[in-house]
């Protein structure tokens, strides 16, 4: 590798690759490693499986200065319970570690752990450990998040066939600029009912934006895509590249077998009346379609670009 | 609390207790919440507990940078690796957290998470997660670590009684002039095997200091110290004053039942001829001896003070 280069040189992606690329090869007790919403790792003699998810909020990157910092807390650990939600578990145990200036406000801080064990006892958390530390820059938080699925019902990216039809949950755009991002409810109860009821083959939690996640989802599965990018569900007032690229949404995105979508279209309505299921498009053959990464003209939010 | 109080003001103990104290109560599957090495959590249907814990490294306060990012790396793991070792464990499966700026060299975060990949192999332990961030200050590293150990084997700080006898594991001071800090070993073999012979009934591992950190396991243990500071085994060239309270030795602290002390002795020559393991005082009644808060005319690292 070039010496120079940084990592805006090289972009989120690729620098993840390259890390991951360092490690072994998966042992047993792990039956899925890096590179989906979460890890699986085996539970002897039990037929679930552990899910371990670590996740950051960073102030100025994923919070500003001044926020309510309840709601920035709520935020930091709904991301995480959302990586378990797409992976179709049940939350249990959250660490949190803080890396905090000495001259913040005692009060701010309050309030971010409020926020943070606010919405472990919405999910059912219990908040078991942790640590704080000093930084000289901004405030970073990060959670990690344990989760246990039955090792049947886990649902990864990966799983996904060509002819699938994909389908998001909710509505996209305007996630920052109205402030949703800090109160978005994670899509617990419905990625466990998906899961459960076995309608998905492939599911993922939309937080970097659809033009970033949906050709993660389409390479996890070795599959192309077709896009009807207009049929993507929008709030109020979004333009389509809105609703595809600015992310913060923690909606769902899945894979349905086609001959599954009728019943799923049809139970959905019944198990959550008020929370829209949109089908967006298909995947398709690798080598059809658009490749997963010329889909979009632009693409979602990338952290180091 | 008052509006003006910063973390500074309060001192890192005070920040913890305040924001522990807005957790609920433990919940059942909670053998061991906030306040120890790690947390630990029951199994269902095994004799095992598994042990969770998560630390972190920032830039300019755990490492300078231009240091060799290599063992920055490695430092990072085996802090963690050093608590699981503290309660008994054997660690399992680590997450990595990585808050960088878009700047830093590939290179540099590269060699950072090739120490962290060497410390992993060198202990057994699978990387199956993590995530890279954006921060416009220091890097900010945190690990989550998972362990397990024997519910029966599992050592707390809590466990002293007036009259054990208080031991460390190897010598004090210099570490951060030294370097040592950035290559330590974590007594992980030494850890398992005071658990598994049960000569213990107290132990946890010596990060901030013991000035620092003796006063914590008397606390857990709701007893006094009586210390020999003058005992306290050192590196060459270093005062009392500075292998008390420099910190950074991760070296294990414990307490011995005194009709334990002279099989441990006996037996730990055998097992690790080349550690020496000093007996620097004992636990009395907590009203007797010094209180923890009264050992020392200089605490250990307060991390925002």
């Amino acid at each position: 590798m070039a010496a120079s280069l940084t990592l805006s040189d090289l972009g989120e992606d690729a620098v993840v690759r390259a890390l991951t690329a360092l490690l072994p090869e998966a042992v047993q007790s792990v039956p899925l490693g890096p590179g989906d919403d979460c890890a699986a790792v085996a539970i002897a003699g039990s037929d679930e499986v552990e899910l371990l998810k670590a996740d950051s909020v960073v102030e100025g990157v994923h919070f500003l200065a001044g926020e309510d910092m309840r709601r920035v807390g709520w935020k930091a650990l709904c991301r995480a319970i959302s990586d378990i939600a797409a992976m179709g578990g049940l939350p249990l145990h959250a660490l949190v570690t803080i890396a905090a200036a000495p001259s913040m406000q005692m009060l701010d801080l309050l309030a971010f752990y409020e926020g943070i064990t606010k919405a472990a006892a919405s999910h059912g958390i219990s908040i078991v450990g942790g640590e704080t530390g000093k930084t000289t820059g901004p405030l970073v938080c990060s959670i990690f998040l344990t989760g246990k699925v039955r090792a049947s019902e886990c649902v990864t990216r990966g799983g996904g066939r060509p002819g699938d039809v994909l389908f998001v949950t909710g509505l996209f755009g305007g996630s920052l600029a109205s402030g949703r991002h800090l109160d978005f409810k994670p899509r617990l109860e419905e990625g466990r009912w998906l899961a459960t009821h076995h309608f998905r083959s492939a599911m993922m939690d939309v937080s970097d934006g659809l033009a970033a996640d949906l050709p993660r989802l389409a390479l996890a599965s070795k599959c192309g895509v077709s896009l009807a990018p207009e049929r993507l569900p929008r709030h109020a007032g979004c333009s389509v590249e809105e609703a595809l690229c600015e992310g913060e949404d923690f909606e769902l995105l899945l894979a349905v077998p086609a001959q599954k979508v009728e019943g799923l279209k049809r139970d959905w309505r019944r198990a959550f009346p008020l929370v829209c299921l949109t089908d967006i498009g298909s995947l398709t053959e690798a080598d059809k379609g658009c490749t997963p990464s010329g889909i979009f003209t632009k693409g979602g939010y990338d952290h180091f670009q």
